[in-house]
């Protein structure tokens, strides 16, 4: 079942991946408006995830964040319009001639089948099938049992969009059985699906990399740091860490833990305190004989929160921040505060992690803040793509070779 | 012991990781005329290898393969030297300013620690040893217990090469234990190991896939065929064959399977067999019926012979031709013989392999005549890498953004 779902959407990969960016481009409206046309089946699927949500007392945010309303489909169509206005990833070739003739053309082809495995929100279906679509990706989807009724009725609208400009409707697949043993299946579909990209909580990541045989990009998993140097501007720097940790504390670019030089530790950290009034403040114990806090274990450290919560350390040096942040992070975004150029570039180029930031908020780390327009998620490991992954990180190349007979 | 290893490299891989080009360049000279230099020291060791091997009663060949003369010695020092001329890869960046002024940077940096297994050659330690550090990554090295003494001996003057130039001599590491659970341990170093690159024959590349939980670059696997369309030019078609098989049968990228279109099989099936003359065809029954070949079974178009071997089979058309590739082939290298554009390009659009050829021979897929000067492996993989991997490819990047205080 899950097999012939994988196999089919193998053969559209082809006619997809070798169709021009017109065509794409045309599936993509198609698309839009198949979703804004259709709302009404989509909201009733909709209704059926609500109601058995309310059944099983899921939370009010976790509720807010299933719901689909007229408005929030249009803005699911609208994104999906966006995509349409980047620039075809497809397009970019360069070639070059060998002494004895022979043409190689380096071609960026797309990996053929991607698997996305997610969790409760709905909107990704459209968003991560938009983004697949454009980059000449067949797109297995498999959501969240929250969202399962909205996710097939979507994808259901999605395929059928695409079918009507003469792609295959298996461009967009949905698995519907949201079982365990179905995404470990999908884990291992090797031959099949050529890339899997889990976006979701710790745990789902934890499982993908771990089962997993076909190729993983690993997305999302955020302990970030924020250090403020001795040389630090003390406005910038508590502007900034506010901004890091309470502009939204549940994304994976959120601050998590705050190291402070000793020597401006004593000034700043009741600033801290005032500016981060909301926040749960867990520190070390000299930050604890500065300021009112819980006194933080090691855990605390390595934890991502996703909530009003900070782990606050005093540090000695740059150095002690660097080897703190490169043991306790996730490769993710780590921010410095100093009026200091050399502290800034042993920072940068010492710490190991996807974006490394000077005088700015990790809340940067972001495919539209890059300004890539999109993203399919923010990879934290180093193989294929680092940071947020646009529509070029969706592909991957091929060499063609013409020869006139050439031999070696 | 092994975990220590690697938390040596790591640290060595931070100071290389930001040493100048020209610093790079000179270790590598160092290593180079170490080599020479020592080369009494390599010998002997090589000497005590060459002795256990006799005990053992290897092959001739691998006998061959695994002794170091002082000519030998001389030539893999110029070939390290080769890697000083290449461009440094660390030097590729490129930034843009987004509107709300902050700076972003897209740096190219080192994976950091790549640790390479590899089976018999005692050059591949140079080799790698070279371009690991010349793309500023410290390596770890984990050889065949054959040359065991030869790549102990090797690895030491290289890293003591390295610390005359004033870089970690822990730069270049050996495994020194060459038992398969400290192979298997080295595969799981997730945090100590950024990259796993194993050179060798399928079994090793198999256990290293099935095993690892570092990120991994599968090598190597060259299930390669030839097809001769029905609008081949004969003589062509029979020369690229003959090249594509027979001059280097034992490495990956030597063709392993001829297709032949039903029109033109009674034509050049004799000429094949001719011009192979001493390789043994194993054919499927259409080809049984007009050249004297023993029948082929399905699993000798899985099979990667490395010797002079050829499977053969006649199909009825391009579509049959690339669907058997698609199917039997492991994604490295397939060639295309014809003389009509548009079959060419249904090839190259369809094959979904590494490198893809129009009338020239499989063997071209290599580092050097790519144009690369130099190759760690050809990647069969599509993440990340693919094809021959150049310096380029043992890199990964991060992006550096710095602001005066943006917030988001």
């Amino acid at each position: 079942m899950l097999t012939q779902l994988c196999k089919s959407a193998r053969k559209a990969s082809v006619l997809l991946g070798n169709s021009s960016t017109d065509l794409r481009n045309t599936a993509l409206q198609a698309m839009a408006n198949a979703l804004v046309e259709k709302q009404g089946e989509i909201i009733a699927a909709n209704n059926i995830d609500i109601e058995n949500a309310k059944a099983n007392g899921i939370s009010t945010a976790m509720l807010d964040r299933l719901t689909l309303t007229e408005a929030r489909i249009e803005a699911i169509a609208k994104s999906v319009e966006k995509v349409i206005a980047l620039p075809d990833p497809l397009a970019k070739s360069e070639s070059w001639v060998r002494p004895n003739g022979i043409k190689i053309t380096k071609k960026r082809v797309p990996f053929g089948v991607i698997a996305i495995i997610y969790e409760a929100r709905p909107n990704v279906t459209a968003d991560a099938a938009a983004l697949c679509l454009k980059s000449g990706n067949a797109v297995v989807l498999r959501g969240g049992k929250e969202a399962i009724n909205s996710n097939i009725a979507m994808a259901k609208v999605l395929g059928e969009a695409v079918e009507t400009v003469g792609l295959p409707k298996e461009c967009v697949q949905i698995v519907t059985d949201t079982s365990r043993e179905t995404a470990n299946q999908l884990m291992k579909m090797k031959g099949y699906v050529d890339l899997l990209i889990p976006r979701g909580g710790k745990s789902l990541i934890r499982s993908v990399v771990d089962n997993a045989t076909v190729p993983v990009i690993e997305t999302g998993a955020g302990n970030c740091h924020v250090y403020f140097d001795k040389y630090a501007d003390e406005d910038m720097a508590v502007s900034v860490l506010n901004n890091s940790k309470c502009s939204r504390p549940s994304v994976c670019n959120a601050t998590e833990s705050l190291l402070v030089h000793k020597d401006i530790a004593e000034k700043l950290l009741p600033k801290v305190k005032e500016s981060l009034a909301n926040v749960e403040i867990r520190g070390c114990e000299r930050v604890c004989k500065i300021i009112d806090a819980a006194l933080a274990t090691d855990e605390d450290f390595y934890t991502e929160y996703n909530d009003y919560i900070l782990a606050v350390k005093v540090v000695d040096s740059l150095e002690e921040a660097i080897d703190h942040i490169n043991t306790h992070g996730t490769g993710h975004s780590e921010c410095i505060i100093t009026g200091c150029d050399i502290a800034a570039e042993q920072f940068c180029n010492t710490i190991d992690a996807a974006a490394v930031y000077v005088n700015a908020s990790t809340r940067f780390t972001d495919g539209e803040e890059f300004g890539f327009g999109a993203e399919i998620g923010i990879s934290t490991q180093k193989m294929h793509a680092r940071g947020p992954m646009g529509l070029t990180e969706m592909t991957t190349y091929k060499y063609v070779v013409t020869g006139d007979g050439q031999v070696r």
